[in-house]
């Protein structure tokens, strides 16, 4: 019944979806040649490590760790036995041991000795994950030099600030650029911060005791102090809700970006580029592309979070299930989030700022969305209730008769101290603004240090 | 700034997780080159159905089609613009005019004509998705044969019945393996049954506006009376629902065989195979493989599935992000479905029963198992509550003294009505087991037919 | 060490969050108080059921059922017993003999006579999942209703069609609303006809062997034909996810109700309310409500339905765990669905909807949302090649100078029979809109009947 | 069309769950009552504040900071007010401000000066994060205690170490626990560690600009160096992201816990305690009952944290839905997580071990299990190709036979320098299990200093 397995991704071909979700250098960190090249390394490692305590002879180790090369192993061979298998590892040693034992028969009996199939792969998942994080913070840092960038130069650059899609009060393209900034600090500090896993030695139960007295000093010499943490998936989990929170912090970019960029609004727009954001048949558009990008990357990610954590109820000393359910989604965390940061550091590169635009937008209320601050001005000479009820029924009457409120306000009879002139300014309504820039720069300048 | 994109997955070589996760021929119907193949199979339609209804010229129509060859199309190429592009129909557009240019310059302004990229990949995704729900279609059928059979054959075999994992009462084998298949029974129902998008035809606003008065023909001959889906993702959001039900209640029968083949517990095992199931240090294993990968795929779906209802949130006419996070997320979710029954359809296959342990199994508890039987059997001459006082006092006395129930009981004084051997007989206490069985068996018929 | 567990629900008072998540109707139909009376009502109906059938007397029966009141129970006891029985069935059952007892003695050993506490609490869930529906397909026809109302009178309402929050090309409001309608019907077609789990009946362990020779009788007179579905959750997972997509439907049509009454767009706008959708601080501002819970709602429906899908993996005949971590769950589900219709039925029964202002901000990008229209209707005298040229060329050229694309192109020589009136005027374009509203509305006529 | 919205939360009395997912300290420190109470501790605080640096008067802001009680508002009124109003801040002040105005009319108009509604809302939910984060690290440092002595108080207590269910190798119960320990080590670090998101103060747009040039002054005084932080959720999701990692490693304890006590294994058994995992049905039941509510914690978990990421897509500068999505859930992450820890604590402090058992489970493999030691300790004399050959012909032998690996072997020529005694004795081949357990004690001591 059994239908012969063939070999597949590799002959499947280039992704019709470009660099959306997986780019490149993502994919050379963490992609299925990699993979394998990892779980070498750690083969090569294990035998150098018991060299170097005198468990096995400083020749074998040599002679194992120079057959740990992923281009002598036939990877096509090491898909097809991988199913039935139950994971890769099990074929990587096999199909190791078989080259080693071409090339010195003696030694193919210290492959892999002591150590078990997650040893290999958690290692390696461990190391492609190290690799990937390193990628991501670097952007990531380039991404918040960008935004520290915008935000100090755009301290005076007045639009509307707009809750529930409203039109609130003037705030600063600036104050928006540095509470982009603010939100990515917890997630960069803790992304940075966290302990990633180390590398796995446990051996078949966790135990090592398949390498007896020399134990100690192989687990010393190829892991450190890392304690064997087959069941422990903590660093995993810590590692992937940090990718996730950066992530939803990158998404919400996009999602302004997107916004900014509404016709009707037009504040910023994505950079242009050959062949970037055309539309296939009307040829006015200049559709958002990394701004989408970086949207779905968000929308991607909580899902795999869950699964990760879902898959945390591991059975006693190795899972049946939980431990592969993580292989392709950590991966696919990796890139997912490493893509929010390949499409936010161009987004942020290349993006057009509208400040005229952004100024002009703030007329579109006729001056309503400086209601609040007339209404304080006028607390004080008249009472707060007094200044509330006036400001509301010119408000009501600006609505009714279309015109602007100012003009409205013009027609009372108003205290000699208020200038409306000075009060309709956006400009000298943007209460903390310029602090909260400057204390989110000192914040992310910290971080730096 | 921006790093020269190369291409990777062709390169990047076949995947270390074998089929764990993607079987050959889930691979086939969803692979990189099967979605480029549906790209061009909607815009050959989209062609002819042009020609035949007199928008286009026969020749012009047959042209464009006769280019529509996923081999001359050159994938990586694809690949390298669709990142900027923002999707891989531009870029396909764009690749395919220019093999039509070559050929028949004067067809090469009517390739995609009044078409938008979403018509195509939404169409394609869903050619993808039909090849994939027919080949899970059939597979549930061969999964569920073989469990109707088993049922059938084991409606004697007598186990032990577990909730929350202590011994209830006896069942059968046949009773646990019909509940499995009635489980399946309506997933498959509601997945057979589901309405898959049809083809997308909408145009750049869903309005087909770009084809005039022949938008009605057009749309006849290439989607039937599909109406533009662009924002309606219920067609998609449903089928994932579906195959993550399914995956459910397969992944509830993997984890039931890994719970069955606990070293403890012993009545049935996954069958053997050359390469199968090893240890790669204990030499004693027989580790499941197929029950452990229906399990990681069953942990794996309810993220997925929660991205695609995520993604729902589709602004206006066209979604800046939630339509393209679907992309690999419903890819996955019919991979790793077809990874489910792939794995359940050869674990069912192979399975190896032992009815000996399982019988031998419910005497662990020393007749406690038998304890509900016995006190209503002493109900009828002693009343309900001096019957349950007495059977729990016995089983105090069993479990304290370690003795067996039955021995227990021998002792005390029971009317004489009361035949032992016979109510501590778990053959005779299956209650409708049988019936349950036989009306699974019939449903299952039913759906068929 | 264990401190003593007081009461606490019932004492916490009112939810701030008000109707927000869990409008009154769903709160009687699915709350505290409705589970332990529908528990309630599975302990009369099986009395009565037994008595019928002749396995207990009609007195026993009826006394029984009498005793079934949830005002007769102590739910404050019922709650202090519930967390160490480990579920709520145990106490309810002792609580609901306590009182039989008190009443008719001789009846209380019958109390869930033959029952499992998964029997009842099931049948419970069954019960208030079938009235929640109910209430949730009420209110969804009147939505339907509402839409299929705002197609048909906004047919020929011009607004611009966004993709990508981009002007695209004209649409009319009333196909916007006849795709809101349309992405419902699959959701609500599949709502209305999923098989609900009905009563649930199989004893500790699946086989009602208690019940001994009456079990069929009993079975058929409590539940009809429906089999024991302990470990089959395929029903309140697919009822789950059938309403993770009606609210994902309805998420969409907040959300864009949400972006069109954004201060820039202004084409439709929440029904005004006393006390509804002001701001704390901003007399001006008039906030969506409905529209957000609508959203709200949409986001928190997919990792419920996820939980729904990983809780799947039940242990043999009864799971540690994941049938416990459905029941706040399914109960959270409908009433958050149930939320988002309580929400949408208001939303649209309020909307105000701004034709003159659609019109209007067509006229946002200075005709060039109608540069596909002009571009093919040159293709005709001109060939499709040339035509494009040129109509890039003056939208490049009405961009650059900031003038109408409908100027730019009056000053170039056009072929005599162009008419740009006609080309400009949006109401013209809207391709097969209409034919796409009567055909949705045709379709939901359909459902109805 | 609009029905009355009647209270209902109040009137629908106690939980029939008890306090499987919501303990009463819990609920006390997140209930409704508690989140209104915190809200009013905001308006209080605020007007301290403001008072403190002169924007109001002293005897203003006392006669604010009186009327801040919880039980002085209508809480009813505000349930009925909240749904329309679209939170629950709006009804809060309208309350609070009658409040004070019938005792200070003066006072009234400053009532919630310069705040907004997500200023009140985000303070409240920050406090009681707090509050519960304060209570789970409590317990789970109690959690751990316990942990740290059964690991250390074990150490000898040799049992099957078990991977995909299968028995690999001996492990001792230490070891299981101090992997336990080991897996919480992490999350209770980062949970603990992070960094909170304090009091909330932005004013309508995070500008402060009502506040005038108070504002610094009153923002440092009432939330001292926090920034606004309406749209950056990084902090809840971080700490939603904690607990649920958190809670896995506990999931993981509660589903050991539960395979450990199946009628096959036997190992460890819950604490019994009256009314305490009793069955419906079955007399003789000792059912898991803390240990199911952890697993089932653990599997709602992840839905609830992938919410919190969702949401995270605010829009500018106040979202239209993702924040008010977060609410319930918060609350529900913050409960459940802390009802992990409230059965954990409880299940560890009465855990019953039976070492005899796990001695004797040791032998369920006649000796296989110590197979690799066997082959190991041949390997010196032997060569490893040849040991291990030998003893995989023995384990076949034994298998096939039904006899003792041990015997077996007897029956062999054997090398003289091999004890069969020594090398079948379980307890010796326990590898670093020792050196681990006190390893990860150790770090657990360096984490509470």
């Amino acid at each position: 019944m059994t239908r012969t397995v063939t070999s597949f991704d590799g002959k499947d071909g280039p992704s019709p979806f470009g660099e959306f979700f997986a780019d490149a250098e993502m994919v050379e960190a963490t992609g299925n040649r990699a993979f394998v090249a990892a779980m070498l390394v750690f083969e090569a490692d294990l035998a150098r490590a018991q060299a170097s305590c005198g468990l096995i002879s400083h020749e074998i180790g040599e002679a194992i760790a120079a057959c740990c090369n992923p281009d002598a192993i036939d990877r096509h061979e090491l898909q097809r036995r991988a199913t039935l298998a139950g994971n890769p590892a099990i074929p990587l040693v096999q199909l190791l041991t078989e080259t080693v034992r071409r090339k010195s028969p003696e030694a193919a009996p210290f492959v892999h000795f002591g150590a078990t199939s997650q040893d290999v792969i958690d290692t390696a998942f461990g190391a492609m994950a190290a690799s990937a994080r390193a990628i991501i913070i670097a952007r990531s840092q380039t991404i918040m030099s960008t935004l520290a960038g915008l935000a100090d130069t755009h301290r005076a650059s007045v639009m509307p600030g707009r809750t529930l899609l409203q039109h609130a009060l003037p705030i600063s393209f600036g104050l928006k650029a540095a509470n982009w900034l603010g939100s990515l600090l917890l997630p960069f500090q803790r992304l940075r911060g966290t302990t990633l896993p180390g590398g796995q030695l446990g051996g078949a139960c966790g135990t090592l005791a398949a390498l007896g007295t020399d134990a100690p000093a192989v687990r010393r010499a190829l892991v450190g102090n890392a304690l064997p943490w087959h069941t422990n998936r903590a660093g995993f989990q810590a590692l992937s809700a940090d990718l996730g929170v950066l992530t939803a912090a990158l998404g919400k970019i996009g999602h302004d970006v997107s916004l900014l960029m509404q016709t009707e609004v037009a504040e910023v727009i994505e950079g242009a580029a050959p062949g970037k954001g055309g539309s296939s048949t009307l040829p006015h558009k200049r559709n958002p592309v990394h701004a989408v990008a970086i949207t779905a990357a968000a929308i991607r990610m909580p899902g795999l979070v869950a699964t990760m954590l879902s898959a945390g109820l591991h059975e006693h000393e190795r899972a049946v299930g939980g431990w592969h359910a993580e292989w392709e989604t950590l991966r696919d965390l990796l890139r997912i989030a490493g893509a929010a940061t390949f499409h936010a550091e161009r987004l942020l590169a290349g993006l057009e700022i509208d400040t005229a635009r952004m100024r002009a937008n703030l007329d579109l209320t006729s001056g309503l969305v400086m209601a609040e601050r007339v209404a304080f001005a006028l607390a004080e000479p008249l009472g707060r209730s007094a200044a509330k009820t006036l400001v509301e029924a010119a408000c009501r009457e600006a609505i009714a008769g279309k015109r602007a409120l100012r003009a409205v306000l013009a027609d009372k009879r108003l205290p000699a101290a208020i200038d409306l002139d000075a009060l309709f300014d956006p400009a000298g309504y943007l209460g903390e603004s310029d602090p909260i820039i400057s204390e989110t720069l000192a914040r992310w300048q910290a971080l730096q240090r």
